[in-house]
C-alpha cells in the first residue's frame, strides 16, 4: 500500500498507539502536532520522539495559540484538578476540556491531508475514559467525516472518500496499552501528565496521570515513564 | 437583545458586510481574524479598521501558520492568477482555494464562542461568486452546524443550539454591496486584493479585485478603495 494518512500526534499514550496502528496498516504517516499554549509542553518533545521512533514521512508542529480565548485548565490560569476519585472523574465535562479542540485539530489535519492527496485521518480519541468530552464520541467522529466530504475539493469532486479513523474509541486504557505493546510502542517515549515538574516528570495525581497509571495497572505492567513521586 | 456572536472578519468586503448585519440584528459582536501567512496581509489592517468602525466588543487575531503545509496561491509560492475571464473564473476550484480554510476558521470560532457562552457564528461565504470553493456552499454550512452541536459542551448538554449564519450565501457581489451600504458599511476601509503593492493598493486584476470591481459596477457606484492602476 502506498496511501498517505495524517495522524494527530500529541505525544501522549493514545496517539502513539494510533500511529503504530496506522503504520501497521501500511499507511505512509504524516504526523501533526500543535503548540497551542498548553501547559504540558513536554508532550511536544514526546511527540517528536514518538514520530522519529515510528519513522513517519514528516512531522510538523503547527503553532496555534488558543490562550487568546482561554477557558480551559490546560491553557488558562485555572488549577489542574488533582487526586479526583473515579466518580468525580466520570462526572460531566472536566475543566481540562479545551473548547472545540478536536474539531480544530481535525480541521487543520484535513487541510494538510488535502494538500498531501490523503483522505485518511487518524485520531486517538477515546469514549471510555474521556466520556465527558463531547469531541471524543463516535457521533462527533461521524459528523466530522461527513463535513470533510463536503468541505474539500477531493470530497466534492468525488476523488476521495474521507475517513476519520478512531481505532481506540471503544477501548479501555488497559486495552490500549496492551494493543500498543503488541505493536511495538515504547511508552517510555510518551508523556501524559497535565502538570509535570520542570524536568518533565509526571505528577502522578492529575486526571491524565491517574487514568494512565490505572491503565498500566490493568495491563499488569509498570509504566516506563518518569514520575516525580513514586506513584 | 444581549446575545453574543463570533464574526469571522477577514477585512474584505463580504465579512465587513456580515459584521454590519450581525450588529443590526442586535448581537454583541466578537470579531475573529487569522494571521495565516496570507500574502495579502493588508487585509489584517483592514479587519482592525472595520472592527473599530463597527464597535465590536473585542477583536482578536489568531496566528495560525498554514504555510507549513502549503498548497494555495494565497499562502504558497504559486503565482496569483490575473485577468482571467468570467468563464475561467467560474470553472472548477481555483488555485487561490486554501485547503480546509473555512473549516479551520469556523472551528476556532466555535472554540471562542463556547468560551464566550455564544452559539451564533457569522461567516461571509458566498456561493454565487465563489461557486468553485467547496466550503462556501450551503451544504457545508449545514454540516458544520450539525458538527457544532455534537462537538461542544453546550451542544451536548442542550444549553445551546448552534447556528452558523451565512447571510450573503445566495447574493451577488452587487447585492452584497448595496446591502452593506444600506447598513452603513464604509467599503473604503475594506481590502480584497490577493496581490496588493507595498502601499496596500489593490492590483485590479486578480480574481478578487475583478469580482469586487464588477460588484461595484453592478451596484452603480465607484469603489472607494485605493487601486494602483485606474481600474
Amino acid at each position: 500500500m502506498n496511501t498517505r494518512a495524517v495522524i494527530l500526534l500529541s505525544g501522549g499514550l493514545d496517539s502513539a498507539t494510533v500511529l503504530a496502528l496506522a503504520r501497521q496498516q501500511g499507511f505512509q504517516c504524516y504526523a501533526l502536532s500543535f503548540d497551542y499554549g498548553q501547559r504540558h509542553r513536554f508532550e511536544l518533545e514526546a511527540a517528536a520522539r514518538v514520530a522519529a521512533a515510528h519513522r513517519v514521512e514528516r512531522h510538523i508542529t503547527v503553532p496555534l495559540d488558543l490562550r487568546a480565548f482561554g477557558g480551559s485548565a490546560l491553557t488558562d490560569e485555572i488549577a489542574v484538578p488533582k487526586d479526583r476519585g473515579d466518580a468525580e472523574m466520570s462526572e460531566g465535562i472536566p475543566i481540562t476540556y479545551v473548547p472545540a479542540r478536536n474539531t480544530i485539530f481535525l480541521s487543520v489535519a484535513l487541510g494538510w491531508a488535502e494538500v498531501l492527496g490523503a483522505s485518511d485521518l487518524f485520531i486517538g480519541v477515546n469514549a471510555v475514559d474521556y466520556s465527558g468530552y463531547p469531541d471524543c464520541r463516535p457521533e462527533f467522529i461521524a459528523a466530522f467525516e461527513q463535513l470533510a466530504n463536503l468541505a474539500t475539493k477531493s470530497g466534492v469532486e468525488g476523488t476521495a472518500c474521507w475517513r476519520v479513523h478512531a481505532p481506540l474509541i471503544s477501548l479501555t486504557k488497559g486495552e490500549i496499552i496492551r494493543l500498543g505493546l503488541s505493536h511495538g510502542v515504547d511508552y517510555g517515549l510518551t508523556h501524559s501528565c497535565y502538570d509535570p515538574d520542570p524536568a518533565g516528570r509526571a505528577c502522578g495525581h492529575c486526571d491524565s496521570c491517574r487514568l494512565r497509571l490505572k491503565g498500566f495497572a490493568d495491563a499488569g505492567i509498570p509504566d516506563p515513564a518518569p514520575y516525580r513521586t513514586v506513584a
